[in-house]
């Protein structure tokens, strides 16, 4: 073991730095699958031993990159054997809930589900919420400004941040352990780590607001017979709702037929023959006034026309079993295989265009090519997924070059919440331009002018450009 | 005229360039009252002439301040004689609400309330208000991350900008004119500039957020009978009014005693027996479920003693009258004549021991002083007013000692929405610590090397430093 690696140990102790076959058991990535390629795997206990470990790094200038649940879908957490990882599994503590300043304050290894418990426990609510509740960490999902179910009502993981902790590449602690919803004392620096994907500093804790738990729950499937009735459907829920609207799930025919078609476990709410389907939930306070409002407000929309047909749950295995349309990704992702996916925000009215681009050029080029399109429309987010028979890096290639090649002219986004890490760096000068990612290698030199915390991430920094 | 001058009369028309009588004719901060002290005052008519002006302003290593509404309370405006002041008051242009995407373009001088009329007239809003909205421009509130009225339901400007353009020290534009709300493709530049006080680049245009239009209000005035029941009241509010809370304004017994004493135009809805008084409001949209909703929230509160007395406005004059009281700031200006005014946040839980510790600390120094409290609860902030006598210097900066004073052990915030500027520099320690403030100044000088932006506001950069 060489130098650094010793002193490394001599911080978190010999049991908390992994090498050899402790490293290849683990992964870089999801789906887990072993074979991470590192130098060795430090565990830290707190944010002592991650500045000693930094001051260390930067010193050596070893590169570092950050693990903490490792489900992120962009290659931010991947790994090169010369790098170092610093695993932040063991600082998960989460201190009791501030019931009257509603705030929770965590380790940044904290699972994401164990966060939500905790706040439900004191009647409140972490209103982050995705699919890999079970093993995300809090650290993470701020490093990555994850999205997921509740944005539309709540806003993204940046807005459910009051303070944060993090350790810069040479190892100061910036604390900013704010815990009040307003404070104009200086630049909000806690801003600059949030969505950085680890590139900037290494998240140790953060404080979060947590919101009123919602007691009731309305939930309905409704059937739109054109685009253009999506988003005045969208006004008038989400001012007739007052505020209570909590998701609007947008699914394209091609995804409902796919979900409920032969076969499929999930019955048929309705019929597979309108052009889009709406997944619509209120979250309020009082079971009775909110059912109320919440049928007013489906009769006007129907009354209107911007709807053509609805169901509504009456009860919570109804409800479940609307969910389990959309959230049904097992399915699709069998009926697609091998799929391959994309994450893309664009201005609504532009969505259908878009949509119907992709596809012909899709079909054009695949004839046997299979396309879902679903999504937050609320958010101006929609998931694409594709088959095209192969994952193959050519094919691949292509099939990103007509699905991001059709966005650049309407000034899309190539990610709208999963980041930009590895995967999408190429494409990252179709959704900003030149001097934006001039000035956001302006902040990574300031910041960690040795280039060692995730390096190649988000962008490359030439060696001509390292200075 | 010198060179510098003359080049930028070129840029921008002899006629944008004011100097002399036509300067000082002008004010730096609010209120206005002439005297501004400047080289010469530039206006120019878009962003290329601003980067244009910017760009020979860096080469001349000219100090340049940005002039917005001038409605900022912390003197962040105030220029020197060898300052250059860029004014944007010709850049008010405000674009077509996009009404699909609920965005609206903006240019950084267009005037709050004249940005708020154009979202209106869409049937939507804008969900920033405060007091100054009839000269405040968009540019200033972003810069100085404006709190307001709406920041319970809506957060602070932070939440309603989705994208901006700005110049550097240097003159490069940051275009980063975002329209989505999920956009995570590397850094998100905006927030840099957004509560940077005009340190770090002059914001030009923004894309701004626009909301539902609420079209039922229920406002009520209740009694509390001990403050432990004030964020009790509060969280019982806000989840069961279902997300339709927008004001929880608490007037301490010393705040509502001034305003509706002897010789008030106010009447007297509730006594003034109590020790804490609460404005509420829930905006939504159904007049008649809404009232059902509020009432009903109201009586179980009564019901838990949660509140001890109520009044609900029936109508529109008795909303406006509620409301009057709480924004008579005109009578407590005068009964506390000469006025000396705080805006603090600090943990819910310290608030009375805090507020009671600064009077105790106050009459000690001064038996006839006066001091009344008032404030957004449910944001952590409160606002203190004093009266010492004196606005003499000694004697206002041994008032602060004491307000800043008992609030350092509780960690709270010296500024909770008006921000550093000059007149809060001295104390920006009490609120963030050496690590923070270094960490303000290396993005200072990546950002603004020459420190020609707004020099000397939030924190000065000594001679040494500057490197």
């Amino acid at each position: 073991m060489d130098t650094l690696l010793h002193d490394i140990a001599g911080i978190v102790g010999e049991q908390n730095l992994l090498t050899g076959a402790d490293v290849t058991a683990r992964s870089d990535s999801w789906p887990a699958a072993g074979g991470c390629q590192a130098r060795a795997i430090v565990r830290p206990a707190d944010t002592t031993q991650v500045a000693a470990v930094m001051k260390l790094c930067h010193a050596a200038r070893q590169p570092v990159i950050t693990h903490g649940g490792l489900t992120g879908l962009v290659g931010g957490a991947k790994t090169g054997r010369d790098d170092l990882v610093v695993s932040l599994e063991r600082m998960r503590e989460i201190a009791p809930v501030n019931r009257v300043n509603r705030t929770l304050t965590v380790g940044a290894g904290a699972v994401l589900q164990t966060v939500q418990e905790a706040a439900e426990q004191a009647d409140l609510m972490f209103a982050l919420d995705f699919g890999a509740r079970g093993s995300a960490t809090v650290g993470g999902a701020i490093s990555t400004n994850a999205g997921g179910n509740s944005v539309i009502r709540y806003g993204m993981t940046r807005e459910q941040v009051l303070g944060l902790e993090a350790v810069l590449a040479d190892g100061t602690v910036i604390s900013s352990m704010n815990s009040v919803l307003k404070n104009n004392t200086g630049y909000d620096l806690k801003q600059l780590f949030i969505g950085a994907e680890g590139t900037l500093g290494i998240i140790t804790r953060a404080v979060l607001r947590l919101r009123p738990l919602m007691s009731s729950r309305n939930t309905a499937l409704v059937a739109v017979a054109d685009f253009d009735a999506l988003p005045r459907f969208l006004r008038a829920m989400d001012a007739g709702l007052g505020g209570t609207l909590s998701a609007f799930e947008v699914m394209w025919n091609d995804f409902y037929r796919l979900i409920i078609g032969d076969g499929s476990r999930h019955g048929r709410p309705l019929g597979d023959e309108y052009p889009f389907y709406v997944l619509i939930e209120a979250a309020g306070s009082s079971e009775d006034i909110d059912r109320l409002r919440f049928e007013k407000a489906l009769e006007e929309a129907l009354g209107q026309e911007l709807i053509v047909d609805a169901t509504l749950a009456q009860n919570r295995q109804q409800r479940a079993a609307l969910w389990a349309i959309r959230d049904d990704i097992e399915t699709m992702a069998r009926a697609l295989y091998p799929p391959v996916t994309f994450d893309v925000s664009l201005s609504i009215p532009d969505m259908e265009a878009y949509v119907d681009a992709v596809r012909a050029r899709l079909t054009q080029r695949w004839p046997d090519a299979r396309m879902v399109t679903f999504g937050h429309l609320g958010d101006g987010n929609i998931h694409l997924a594709f088959t095209i028979g192969s994952l193959e890096p050519a094919q691949v290639s292509a099939l990103e070059e007509i699905v991001y090649g059709e966005l650049a002219p309407m000034k899309g986004v190539i990610s709208a919440e999963h980041g930009i890490g590895l995967s999408k760096r190429e494409f990252l000068s179709i959704s900003r331009s030149a001097t934006e990612i001039a000035l956001m290698k302006t902040l990574k030199r300031a910041l960690d002018p040795a280039g060692i915390l995730n390096p190649g991430k988000i962008f490359s920094i030439d060696e001509g450009e390292a200075s």
